[in-house]
C-alpha cells in the first residue's frame, strides 16, 4: 500500500521533502499546502498540486501522513497541534528547551483525535538525539560531546544580517579540530563554549558602512558571538551569491567512556551534509513511514525518535532486514 | 525495581558482563552459571555466587534476564533455545548467515514459554546493524560500507595458531585508510576484499620451525588470508604476552548517498574499543534492560536491535530522556 504524503509549508525543507519522497517507492506525494497563493508556489515537479493551507482539512481522508515543514519558532507551535488534530504528523521541531512542552501538547491533541505525531526528527534533534542515547546506555560511565559544523547556521546568519551597515551575509559554525581530537583521545576534557566551536562570518557591506564598526558589532554580540572566536571577512555581493548559496552542514556526537576495569572506549557518529534541508527532509520522510505504521498498529499519541522501533523506518519486512542487515 | 541478571557462561564476555552490570545502578547480578566446576571459576567479585549450569532451571524465579555469554558456533545454537524456555534472554549470536534461522528458533521457544529473547546484540551484529539500517533509510540512494578494525580477530588468530610450526600468535584486521577515504569522499567505489582490509599476524614459532614455510602456509590459507594482503611478523613468546594480550577492536559503518537533486551526503558511525569483549558486554547489558521492559509490557518472542524502541535501553524515564537528549 502506497503511503500518501502531504507537505505543510514549502520552503527549503518542504522542497527537500518533495525530492525525498521521490526516492521512496512506497510513497506518493498527494499535495503541497502553502499559506502563499498556490498559483505562485513553484514545485520541483509541476504535476503535484499545490493547495491553500486554508483548505487542508478537506484532505483528511486523502493523506496518511502530513509532514510539517514550518519553522520551530513561529509556525510549529501553532500548526503542530492544529494539524495533529487532522492528520498523522511528522515534524522537525528543534527548539531543544521547549521539546517537553511541545511533546505534551502534541501528545494530548494526537490522542484526542486518534493520530500519531512523531516530533523533533531530523538530525539535531533526531539522529543526534538517538546517538546521544546510544552513547550513554552502552557507556554509562563517560561523557557525551556534540559538535556542530562545519555548516551554515540560519539563526546566526540572520543575526549578522540585522547588524546596521550589513547588506548581506552568512555565518559558518566550525568545530575546533583540537577539541575533537582531545575528546577522541579519551581524556574527557571540560570544554568551554569558545574551545568547542568558532564562527566565521562572510559579510557584504552597505555602501558607505564602516567595516571596523560592523566587525565590532558582530563579534561583541551577546549570546550569538561574544563567547566565540569570530572572524568577519568582507566580500562582494557577487561572491556571496557565488560561493555561499549552498547550505552545507555536519557534526559529531562522541561518547567517550570506560568499561568495567578502566578500559577506554569511544563511540562516534558523524554526518557531512551537502545540503542541510535536503538531509533533514530525508529523515522526516523515513519517520513518516514509521508514523504511518505506528498508527496502523494503533500506537497513537506523540513520539520522538527514542520511541520508534528502528525497523519501522524501512520499507523492507522485518525478515528481510534480519537477513540483510543484522 | 532492580533488574535481576544472570550470566550463562563465564569467559571474556561473561567477565565483561559482570563488570558492566556494576556500572548500572538499576541492576543486580544474581549469579554466574558455568559448565566448569563452580569452585574453579574466579569472578571479579568473589561475593557473587557461581552455580553449575546444570542447576540453572532452579533460578527461574530469581532472575529477570539471563545474559548468554557462550560462543555462536558451539554454545548458542543449543543454549539459546534451552535458556529461552526458562528465562528472558539476551545474546550476541554473531554468525550473520544463520541469524534468520536462529531468530525463528528463538522466537518459537520464547513465545511458547512467554519470554522475550533479544538476539544478536553487541556491535556487529548490534550497533552496526542499527547504523546500516539508519543509513539506508535516510539515504535510500546510496551505498553502505562496513569496515572492521583495527582489531584482534579471534577467528583469524585461531586459524594462525593451527598452522604447523606455530606456537602462538594473534591476527589484527586493519581497514585500509585509502579505502575509507574514498568512501568518505562520496565516490561510491566498488571495493574488493583486498582493497578494504589487510591482515597483520604476529607469530611465535615452535623450536626448529621454518619461518618461510609458516609464512607461506598463513598467507595462502583460503578464506582466511589468501584474498588479503597479509603480513607475518615473527616475535618471541615474551613479546606476544607483553604486547598482544589486549583485545582492542573497532570499525566503521559509512553510508554515502545523494538526496533529491544530486547532493552528496555522508553518515558515519565508528567505534574505537580498548576491549572488544567488555564493550560487547556493555551493549548486552543495555539490551537486557530493554528485554526486561518489553517482557513487562507483554511483548514476548525474539527481537533484534531493529525491533527495540531505543528509549527502553535507558534507566531514565521517557520524559527525562526528552528533556535531556532530544
Amino acid at each position: 500500500m502506497t503511503i500518501r504524503i502531504g507537505i505543510a509549508g514549502y520552503g527549503n525543507l518542504g522542497r527537500g521533502v518533495e525530492a525525498a519522497v521521490k526516492q521512496n517507492e512506497d510513497m506518493k506525494l498527494v499535495g503541497v499546502f502553502s499559506r502563499r497563493d498556490p498559483a505562485g508556489v513553484e514545485l520541483l515537479d509541476a504535476a503535484t498540486p499545490v493547495h491553500s493551507m486554508a483548505d487542508i482539512a478537506k484532505f483528511r481522508d486523502a493523506i496518511d501522513v502530513m509532514i510539517l515543514c514550518g519553522g520551530s519558532k513561529q509556525d510549529l507551535p501553532e500548526q503542530g497541534p492544529a494539524l495533529a488534530a487532522l492528520f498523522n504528523t511528522v515534524d522537525s521541531f528543534d527548539t531543544h528547551a521547549r521539546v517537553p512542552e511541545y511533546f505534551e501538547t502534541m501528545d494530548r491533541v494526537a490522542r484526542q483525535h486518534g493520530h500519531t505525531a512523531v516530533i523533533s526528527t531530523g538530525w539535531d534533534p533526531g539522529l543526534f538525539s538517538l546517538n546521544r542515547l546510544m552513547g550513554e546506555v552502552v557507556l554509562p560511565q563517560g561523557k557525551t560531546y556534540t559538535f556542530w559544523g562545519k555548516g551554515l547556521s540560519q539563526g546566526h546568519s540572520d543575526a549578522v544580517r540585522k547588524v546596521p551597515g550589513v547588506k548581506g551575509g552568512v555565518q559558518y559554525t566550525i568545530p575546533v579540530p583540537e577539541a575533537i581530537e582531545r575528546v577522541r583521545s579519551g581524556e574527557l576534557p571540560e570544554l568551554t563554549t569558545r574551545e568547542k566551536h568558532k564562527r566565521d562570518c562572510y559579510v557584504v557591506l552597505e555602501d558607505g558602512a564602516d567595516p571596523e564598526q560592523v566587525r565590532q558589532a558582530i563579534v561583541t554580540m551577546p549570546d550569538y558571538f561574544a563567547d566565540y572566536d569570530t572572524t568577519v571577512t568582507f566580500i562582494s555581493a557577487e561572491e556571496l551569491q557565488r560561493d555561499h548559496a549552498a547550505m552545507p552542514h555536519g557534526g559529531f556526537v562522541i561518547r567517550s567512556g570506560h568499561t568495567g576495569t578502566g578500559t577506554r572506549q569511544t563511540v562516534e557518529f558523524s554526518i557531512e551534509l551537502g545540503s542541510n534541508p535536503e538531509f533533514t527532509a530525508s529523515v522526516l520522510v523515513a519517520y513518516a513511514r514509521a508514523a504511518h505504521r505506528l498508527h496502523a498498529q494503533g500506537d497513537i499519541g506523540a513520539k520522538t525518535v527514542l520511541d520508534v522501533p528502528p525497523g519501522l523506518l524501512s520499507p523492507k519486512s522485518a525478515a528481510a532486514l534480519r537477513k540483510e542487515l543484522i
